[in-house]
């Protein structure tokens, strides 16, 4: 977004904005949220502290903001909207699949798990980052999927009666299980099961 | 398991024991895992600090074996084994409905809720922690679920070719990611609706 048109100082600030983010990531992936500090920030992106308490009020702000600009920063990478909508060819298998898969590949890269992993384990022990997290970073994402399967009971290809509120907690539930307690191998091939085996339900046809 | 045959020095050290445990679940609860000492545990459980040394390398060894200690107890409590099977009264759908409702009473009760949140946070960043989470704690539990899941596989009441680890992942998965990351209330009504939407699947019949 940086354009000639931008005065110097604007341009230095929004370059100080995008290291102290970059710096925050960074950091709770190597130390943990609990040991992060304001200090460490400003030492690691090159800015004074003041700098950053003058956009934020606290780490848990730096951290949300960055996560936002990562999962913002992805989805520009992954081709325009990937992060604004689930896609819908008309086959729900293939589109929630696709999603999955995108969703391994993100939590399964270095460069978002262990930030990820120190951002989540902070808020199941601290209800009100865990709480910010969830409406800031978690919920918009689980909006998605309740679209398309509403999308998809309009289609007939999901039944009327099931709530998408429990429908998406079968496919991101035991993905964010496997994930975060390690209890199998998060692969392409996990993701393409867990949709097949949620589609069809466990019952004998 | 105290009985007037056991010298008093034994029952002194089960005392000792017991109480170590106790404390450690309380502590953790209160002060989080990073925090947690062996000596706060001694302090809290009127014990030396060697006396706990003898017994267990680590805190990570003390609460381990305190939430093995604790789902014992809850199963005693219970009335017998229900920490050793899932039951099987022939009605598949009443029977995970019965052993999710009773998760949800465990992790919703103030006495499990702090401490296990706490070692699960501290598992989700620490690989090592965490490997000895499931092995010793979660994989047990798992395990009674694939049992069922077989069993039910056997009587035809789940499709043949349904993968029980996918099976199971698809009851314990939701229900932890609502505990944890506290996206919706955690109920038996809830329970209820996953066990019903699971084993349906989501495609209308």
């Amino acid at each position: 977004m940086v354009d000639k048109a931008v005065p110097d100082a604007t341009r230095r600030s929004q370059r100080s904005h995008r290291a102290i983010l970059d710096a925050a990531l960074e950091l709770v992936g190597e130390m943990g949220y609990p040991r992060l500090t304001i200090e460490a920030i400003a030492a690691r992106a090159g800015v004074g502290k003041q700098t950053i308490y003058r956009w934020w009020p606290s780490k848990a702000a730096v951290l949300l903001d960055a996560f936002v600009a990562l999962g913002e920063r992805a989805a520009r990478e992954a081709g325009g909207d990937a992060a604004s909508e689930i896609p819908d060819t008309g086959d729900l298998a293939a589109d929630l699949k696709r999603v999955l898969r995108a969703t391994v590949d993100e939590l399964t890269s270095p460069a978002y798990d262990l930030p990820i992993r120190a951002l989540t384990a902070e808020g199941v022990i601290n209800a009100e980052v865990g709480a910010e997290f969830v409406s800031r970073i978690l919920e918009p994402g689980l909006r998605l999927y309740a679209t398309r399967l509403t999308a998809a009971q309009e289609a007939g290809q999901v039944a009327a009666d099931i709530d998408p509120r429990i429908a998406l907690e079968l496919l991101v539930g035991p993905l964010t299980h496997r994930w975060l307690l390690r209890t199998g191998p998060l692969t392409h091939a996990y993701a393409d099961a867990l949709v097949e085996t949620a589609l069809r339900g466990l019952s004998p046809r």
